[in-house]
């Protein structure tokens, strides 16, 4: 999917191609590739056509988290300082290869002034971020790493095969050997499921 | 300050007053009163006019945490709620007499399909929703309860008078005696510094 399409699926199916009041640029990046590094000042929005990123943080003890991941056909930047145009806290990071669209902020900011589709896009774009973002912290506050995992895994179904079970075990906020007991756990639960039914 | 002036101010000056399309109503709530209820689907947005509302969260304990406040010309609603039609995990409460300007959010999803200064203002209100998750989840990583305190003070003056050291506690995330000996230590501080200049 490239962007037009997703405007004319998800904000407005009558929206005509080349009505963009911005140049969209075709990227790849490379496996581990930086894309947006600590304390740089975010300057691009980009729309990954394939693979995934994922969005580290690190704490005052040096320790990685990683706080999010983005996969096919959805928006992701360093958002906080994209709109505040402060230092990245987070850096994002290609987790495989993948395929971007590239839009320029200045670009986008102008169009913020006068596209009826433009402003849409942005807002559905941060009501998304923000859906994210509490639904991470209510997880976080209500359910064990191993319910974290099941609905990590069953909401991407492909991100085991992508994700190594350390990238898993820095998102769930747990030891990697623990993930490993959780995941043995879980196969073992969803064999006997299998056999009942 | 009312919508139209919030709206000229912020995003467009030269917005024209009644050129918004939803009807705007006018509420009073009393200090105590709950605005939104845990399990409601929240079905309005308000623009406070006057006073200070609290998001109150429950954790599976049932101790009640505040999550947030709002405070002057800010916009506020169970926006999880509203933007998914779920039942709200939050409750939002009057801490003191408001005024309020109410929205129907009917009528703003409707105002979306077509209004450019709606959705330029329901992009900004969302941004700042997001900003302020993002910097309150930071400051819970990195600062001390002391400087989350200096940081709510500092910002919104008047908080002291209206809000008790026990609501304050809980929007810290911490115990009200640990709240009043930070308090003490603050003060103190505070004297030291106006002797040395």
């Amino acid at each position: 999917m490239n962007i037009e399409e997703y405007i004319r699926k998800n904000i407005d199916y009558s929206f005509q191609e080349n009505e963009l009041p911005f140049k969209i640029r075709q990227g790849k990046v490379k496996k581990g590739e930086v894309i947006c590094d600590y304390n740089q000042i975010e300057s691009k929005v980009y729309f990954l056509q394939k693979g995934i990123v994922q969005v580290n943080i690190e704490n005052a003890n040096k320790d990685i988290r990683i706080v999010d991941f983005f996969f096919e056909n959805s928006f992701f930047c360093s958002y906080a300082s994209l709109l505040t145009s402060a230092p990245s806290d987070v850096q994002i990071v290609a987790t495989t290869d993948c395929e971007l669209e590239e839009i320029s902020a200045h670009e986008l900011f102008q169009a913020y002034k006068h596209s009826l589709i433009v402003n849409q896009l942005g807002r559905y774009e941060t009501e998304k971020l923000y859906l994210k973002r509490v639904k991470r912290e209510k997880e976080f506050l209500t359910q064990t790493a191993e319910e974290r995992y099941i609905n990590l895994i069953s909401a991407n179904s492909e991100i085991t095969n992508h994700l190594s079970i350390d990238a898993i075990a820095k998102y769930l906020g747990i030891h990697p050997e623990s993930l490993s007991r959780i995941r043995r756990k879980s196969i073992q639960r969803i064999k006997k499921t299998n056999k009942l039914t």
